[in-house]
This record gives structure tokens, sequence and C-alpha cells, in this order.
């Protein structure tokens, strides 16, 4: 058998997370909330096991779910998504994997913005695309959309945006959402939105959906993610938005992956959305945590920007060593008992930059010991 | 965008549910069980979201459960699969998927049997394959082992085998499986093995898995399906055994297509597997089935072979009508409500047999219903 993917080894979220249990770390590395759901969505995801909910679900997912989501978009976005534009996946990961089979030909090219998420590349390059990186400007992340316009050519196919941004935490303001318009319209360009953080962004920023803007909702896989926002990301459910034409092509995809996702969380999910503080509630939860780990460590030898969205809060290690952020966060887990991401991982080709991600969906008393562990270091 | 799969519409599993849905009709097309699975198996669900196993599992699935599976398989098939050999699925279809996306490169040959599960075609095709079809022999479906010798090429990279096979209820035996490793010894060929169906065989026929075959195990993509064993389709759980080079090449892909599998149902069937009854007493419960089915529509005029082992029968309409499968399957349910699959959607290129397939994983009622229809037509 010939490698597709000959340098690719094992997520970096797999490595940490068994390190961090060989070691007993404290775990701030992989994005997963060490706290429970909402006893109301266990109890009706149980009853939807007891009600008899245990056979395939319908491809698309269920209506009832579709629907709420859909109007769920339509009135937070003001978008106008119809019911054949929607379709429930195994998490978001699998939405974004389906979206570039379903579009990327050998030869496109696929712009991403680095850091990004670990998937984004090997999936383009598993459909034959070419991945053609352009650099967030540190130490705010900045995008630089001249420079996306410059590497715009005949044979770029789309280009995937993520905001707020796993791992900097960057979340775009209306400057970014209008330069992305200029440069993609009157072209054929498509967008692979990543929004899965979109119900967590701080300091009363928006979040600024691609759903926004009928310029880019006409032209963009728009991935969500259920186990990201319901603080249940082992039930593996999210889903696309999709005009039309481009959903049309992700079902025939879709239908062959996996045909369809698991019926008893979409019943769960269909009653618990209908609350909407479930989620209203989510910027206001989380800025909390991002606040209470930041006066926690504030005195350490790190350095932070604090995070304007996700779940996640970069560290510069620079004044601490002049180790390479893998090595560091190896030495941090076997010395020190805490786990965080390198994030080179995001982006293999950069010179390292010396930033650690750690992930604040944790406790309180998660996050007051692994501050405790921070300070010393 | 260009359609990646231009000749695919939706599946025949969609269109027919939801037809009986609309015309109120007695269901025995898309394959799954009408009644409950066992209460102590959705106990054990329920469990398991209380007990706060709701998010991420690990990338290749829960270990105990991974543990349960290898020991199953390799006390019933003799084989010798170890613990990096196994990963847990979305659902055998995403099993399939990935392991073709894993191995087959654009011009790579693919022999498969016709008729085949709808989704074999198509997926081999959007990673650049060439389906090479066989088909099995009616009326017994037996496969000519010559022509598949035949057929083979220096491009060819796989041989594909689903057996009980669906939807003709074929069993291999085992002079088919000693032709298959004639073909493939001294040979690079991988095979797919779906064993989906491996726990319903009928009549004292065993299920010959490429498990039981060193020179088959060792170069197979084994894939299986605990929503069909377990009366639970909806929950879409399944897993690929395969052997260390093969599994290497299968998690690179898994990973990035979803990461990993629902954590709570894993915890449930991990628990629930420790009893062997759950699927040792499987064949003898759908052969009573099979055998009530057959019984109540033996003055029909269809005709039957009986089936060797999946939960489906074929039956022959061609006392009754000439029309096209397709044509007399929406008659059926317009006029008569009964919904059953056309055969011919597992095989776009032959003539029409004026077979027809009915699924029989209903509730004694449901099939009594439909029997009282078939006796009608
Ligand atoms: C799918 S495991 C990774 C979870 C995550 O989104 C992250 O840690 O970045
Ligand atoms: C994934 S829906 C189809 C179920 C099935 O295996 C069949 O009906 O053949």
């Amino acid at each position: 058998i010939t490698s597709k993917l000959p340098h690719i080894g094992t997520t970096i979220f797999t490595k940490m997370s068994k390190l961090a249990q060989e070691h007993n770390a404290i775990n701030l590395s992989q994005g997963f909330p060490n706290f429970e759901a909402d006893s109301k969505l266990l109890e009706m995801q149980n009853q939807a096991v007891k009600n008899h909910r245990n056979q395939y679900a319908p491809l698309s997912g269920l209506p009832k779910l579709n629907q709420a989501v859909l109007d769920k978009a339509n009135s937070l976005y003001g978008s106008n998504y119809a019911e054949d534009e929607i379709c429930m996946t195994a998490g978001a990961t699998q939405a974004i994997f389906t979206s570039l089979a379903a579009s990327i030909h050998p030869g496109d090219e696929v712009i991403m913005l680095k850091p990004a998420y670990d998937c984004y590349e090997p999936a383009v390059a598993l459909f034959g695309g070419k991945p053609i990186p352009i650099e967030m400007k540190a130490p705010t992340y900045e995008v630089d959309w001249n420079e996306v316009q410059d590497k715009v050519s005949s044979k770029t196919k789309m280009i995937m945006i993520n905001s707020p941004h796993n791992p900097t935490g960057k979340v775009f303001s209306e400057a970014d959402m209008q330069a992305l318009i200029q440069i993609v319209k009157n072209t054929n360009i498509l967008i692979l939105s990543d929004e899965v953080y979109e119900h967590m962004t701080f300091d009363g920023r928006p979040h600024l959906s691609v759903a926004k803007y009928p310029e880019l909702q006409s032209r963009s896989f728009l991935t969500a993610s259920f186990g990201k926002t319901f603080h249940v990301t082992g039930w593996k459910l999210g889903y696309v938005l999709a005009p039309k034409l481009l959903m049309k092509e992700f079902k025939k995809v879709h239908q062959y992956n996996v045909f369809c996702v698991n019926h008893p969380m979409q019943v769960a999910i269909s009653e618990y959305i209908a609350d909407k503080n479930t989620y209203l509630n989510l910027p206001d939860f989380y800025q909390k945590k991002r606040d209470q780990f930041l006066s926690l460590i504030q005195n350490s030898r790190f350095e932070f920007t604090p995070s304007e969205g996700t779940y996640f809060q970069m560290a510069s290690y620079k004044n601490i060593s002049n180790e390479k952020d893998t090595d560091f966060t190896l030495r941090l887990i076997k010395e020190f008992g805490l786990a965080a991401i390198p994030v080179s991982v995001f982006n293999k080709d950069e010179k390292c930059r010396k930033m650690i991600r750690f992930c604040f969906a944790k406790t309180d008393a998660t996050l007051e010991k692994a501050a405790e562990i921070i300070n010393r270091i």
C-alpha cells in the first residue's frame, strides 16, 4: 500500500491527551470541557433512547433539528437558508472533510490562514488540492488581505477561514469580512468557513458569520459543532449549511461517507436548542473563564494577549526558554505535570514562535491547579 | 462547482423510506429493524451519558471496547489481530469510505461483485479508482472465480467482497474463500470485506470471515457494524479491523474525517458485548424471521430462493409484471402500500432481472401485514 498521506503521523491531540494521562498531568491541551453538559440535555438524550429513536435518521438530519438550526442561523445572522441547505454531520470535522471531498479536484488551490486547525491541510492534499498558506501576523494575528489577494490565481478554488480562530483566539472584524468580500466577489471562489466557536466571542465582539453576508453565504460551506456549543464533544454531532448547489454535491459524498448521523443525540439537541439561553449565555460563560485564567497567571513568566474568542488562550514562553515548542510542551508534561499544545503543529513550516496554546474550558478547580503550576514555571 | 460524482442522485434508501412514509406504506425497503434493541443495552447507554462519558473518545476507539471486539474476532475466527489493528467508525459505511480513501489512488482498479451495496462504486470513483464489476450468476448468485481471475490486471488494487451478501442473501462457502485465496496469494491485491451481516447466516452455514484465513487477514480491511448486530442502526457505530500497515494508513484519514466516534454509545456497547449471547443467538433469531416470512408468502405469485444470510430476502416478480423493477416498486408503494428495494439500484448496468428485495428485520405484526399485501399482488 502506497501512503496517500506520507508525511502524516498521529494528531497532536491524541499524543498530548495520552501523554497527559500517562503523566497524570493537568490537561489544558485538547479542546474539550472537563465539566459536564447541562443535565437537562443529558436527560433529553436518555429519553430519546428510551423512546425508540434508535434506528437510522434521515440522510440530511432530523427535520425538527434541521428546522431549529435553520431558524437559529437565519434569525441570528439574517441569512435565508432553506430547508435543503443543511446537513447534519458526525462532528464538524466530518463536515469539513466532506465539504472538501465534494469540491476539491486535483490541482485546485486552497488558500488557508496559518496557523490552521490540523485537519485542513492533509484533507485538502488527500483530494489532490494544493494548500496555499498565508501567515497571520503575530502578535495580534492580523490577516494581510493584500497578501491573500496576491495569492489568488486562476487555480484558486477555495479560501478557508476560521473565526473565532483556533488556536490564536483571533475574531474577524467587519473590516476583515469586507476585505474578504472584495476578494471573492465577481469570482467563482468558494469559501469554507469553520465557525465551531461561533458562540464564544469576548469583550462585546460580535461573531461575524459568513451567513451575514449574501455575497459570502452564496458561496460558502459553513461548518459548525453542537459538541463545542453544548459541552458534548463526545457526541460527535455537527452540521454544514451551504447554498443548494453546494449542498447537493455535499450530500452526494455524505451519503457514501456516513449516510446519516446519530439519531437519539439529534432528538435530544432538537429539543434542547429550543431554549436560546443554551447558547446565548456562552460568550459570558467563557469570557469569565478566560478572565479568571488570565488573572490567576498574570504574574507568571508567560506573555499573553487576551483571547478574543474560542476557548483557547495563546501564551509566549520566550522569557522562559529557548526550546522548540514541541520540546517545551513535552518538558511541561514530564517535569511540571501540565499539558498544552505546541502551536507549531498548526503551522509546520513556520519558524517556531515560542507559543503554546492552553484550553480554558475547564472547571475552576482545574484552572486553579493549572495556574499554580504555570506560576512556578 | 464541478461535480465529482456527476451521475449520482439521492440513495434509494432515502427515496424509499420517504415514499413509504408519504404513502403510509409497510416499509420492507431500507435495512433496519422496526423492533427495539435490548432494554439492557439502552439502559447501559443511559448510564454512560449520566456517568460523564460525553467528551471525545480516543481516536481509534475506547480501549475497553476495542479489546472486547478483538477478543471476540480472535476467538470466533481464530485470527490474531493486535491492539493497534482496530478502529471504531461512525458506522460501517464510514469504515468502507475511509478504507477506500486511504488506499485507492487514481487509476487503481477495484474488482467488485454485482449486485453491490450502493456506496461501493461511487466511493471508489470519488478517489479516482475504476470499478471493475463481476456479475454474480442468478438464480443462486454464484461467483465465477475464473472470471474474477481473468479480470485481475497489473492495475488491480483491491477486491471488494461482502458475505453474507446484500441484497442477494448469498453466503460464501469454503470453496469461495479458497478460490479467493488462490487469486490473491503471491500478489499485492488488497481486500475490503464488508461483513456487517456476520451474525446472520442460516441453515447451519458458518460465516467465513477473512479473519479466518491468514492469507486474507493480512491484506484485508474487514468492516463491521454494531448497528446491524445490536438493532441500533441509528447509533452509527461500526469498526474496521486491518493489519498494522493498512490500519496506519486508515487512521491517517480517519483522524481528519471524523477524528473519533460517539463516546457514550461506545461505553454502552463495550459493556453489552461482554455477554456472547447478544450476538450468538442472532442466526437463530433471524432464521425464524426468514422462515416465518417465507411461509406467510409461499402461495403468493412471487418466486423465492430462501436467503442464506443477512436480513434480506430477494423475490422475483416475473410472473406478475413486465415492468422495470424501479417502476414496479413505485407502483407497489402507491397502489398496495408496500415498500421494497428494486435490485437494479445495486447494479445500474445490468439488464433488469425483475427482482426486488424485502427486509424481514421486522416485528411479527409487520411481517404479517406485509404478507397479507404480498399475497394480494
Ligand atoms: C478533534 S480533537 C481536537 C479538539 C480541538 O478542536 C482542538 O483541540 O483544537
Ligand atoms: C445506510 S441505509 C441502508 C441500509 C442497508 O444496509 C440496506 O438497506 O441495504
